[in-house]
C-alpha cells in the first residue's frame, strides 16, 4: 500500500483492530493517549539530539536513518490515529480545516521567505 | 472531506503547498520539524493536564472540549506531513509496516486485557 | 552530601566541571539543551505511562521504581543546570521569583482545594 | 537570595509550602507531575522554535530571551521539586550520582571534544 491509495480510513481502521483485538480500549482514554504521543514525539527528536540542522537535512541520503526516523514517527502517527479513534475525530477536515486557518493566519505574500515566528 | 474520501497524499500535498507556497522549506529541516512534533505535541497534552482519566473520556461528550483537541491534534499531524514529505517517507507503509511489528511483539492472545507496559 | 547540605551553586558547578573537562559546550547551545531536557521529560513521563495516577502514588513504596524515577529526574536537572551556565541564569531567583508570581496568580484562599487549571 | 547562598532544600521547601497553602497535594501525583514538566519543557523549547543553534547562543546577550528563558526554566525546575516532594527525592545526590555514572559512561580521555552521540 501506499498514501497514494490510501484512505485516512484505512489507517484508522487497522488502528482500531489492533487496539480491539488486545482489549486495550481500557488503556485508551484520551489522556493516556496524548501522553503516549508527547512520548513518541520525544523519541523522535532524540533521533536528531546535539546534529546540526543541516546534518539533518542529509539524512534523506541515508536509507538506514530514514528507516530509523520512519519507524518513530509511525509510534506518533499511531497513537494520533488512536485518539481521533476514542474521541470520533475526523482528522482529514482536522488538517485541512486547521491549514485554511494557517493561510489566514500567515498570508503568503507577507510571510513569503519569512520566519513564521513572531516572537 | 472527510477520512473516508481523503487519501494520505492528499494531506500531505495539502501541507507541501502551504509550505512551499510561503518558501519554508528553509524552516522545515527534519530537526527543527521533529521539535514542532514535540512542542504541538505537549500543547495537546496541556489539554488533559491535571484532570482524570475517567474525565478525559468524557471530553467526547463535550464539543467545545473535542474541537479544542482536534485543532491541537491538527498542528502534531500536520508536522509529521512535514516530516514525511522532507524525508520522501510513505506514511501509509510506515503506519502499516508498524502495526504488524506491534503485532509479532504484543500477540493478541498473550495480551489481551494485558497492559502493555512490562516495566 | 544531601540536600540540606548542597548549594544550588554546587550543582551548578558539577555539571559545568563535567562539561568543560569534555569540551561540551560547543554542543550546549541553549537550544540543544532545551531539546534535551525535553526527551529527557519525555523518558521520565514513560515511566507513568498507562499507568493510573493512584498507582503512581504507591511508586513510593517501591525503591525500585523511586530509583529509577530519581534517575531520570536527574537527567532533566542536569540539563536544566547546563542550560543555567549557558546564559548566566541563577535558578535559585527563578524559582522564587515564579513562587511569587504564582502566590499572586492563585491566592491561597481562592484557590485552596480546586484544581488549578480553569481551561 | 541566590545559587552561592541558596540549599536544594530552601527550594524544595519553597514549593511544598506553595503546594500545601492551596490543598493542591491531591493534584500533585507523581504521574501528573512528570506529565507537566513535559509540557514546561516544551514551552521552555518553544522559545528556540524554528531559530539555528547560534541564533539561541546569542540568547545571552538579550536580557528580555534570558528573562522569558527563566521563567520557563522555573516552571520546569519547579515541578521537578514537586516530583522529589511527592517520592521523598534527596535531589543532590540524584544530580551528583548521575554525574559521576556519566563520567564513567563518558571518560573525558575518549569523549574530548567529540558529540556524546552514538547513534
Amino acid at each position: 500500500m501506499s498514501d497514494r491509495k490510501t484512505l485516512v480510513a484505512d489507517l484508522k481502521n487497522a488502528v482500531r483492530n489492533f487496539v480491539h483485538k488486545r482489549d486495550w480500549e481500557k488503556y485508551h482514554d484520551p489522556k493516556d493517549i496524548a501522553e503516549s504521543i508527547c512520548i513518541e514525539a520525544a523519541e523522535l527528536l532524540q533521533l536528531f539530539q546535539w546534529i546540526k540542522p543541516e546534518e539533518s537535512e542529509q539524512f534523506k541520503n541515508n536509507p538506514r536513518k530514514v528507516q530509523r526516523i520512519k519507524e518513530e514517527l509511525a509510534d506518533v502517527i499511531l497513537y494520533c490515529l488512536s485518539m481521533a479513534n476514542a474521541l470520533d475525530i475526523d482528522l482529514a477536515s482536522a488538517v485541512l480545516d486547521k491549514i485554511e486557518q494557517n493561510k489566514k493566519k500567515y498570508p503568503a505574500d507577507l510571510y513569503k521567505g519569512k520566519a513564521h515566528l513572531t516572537q
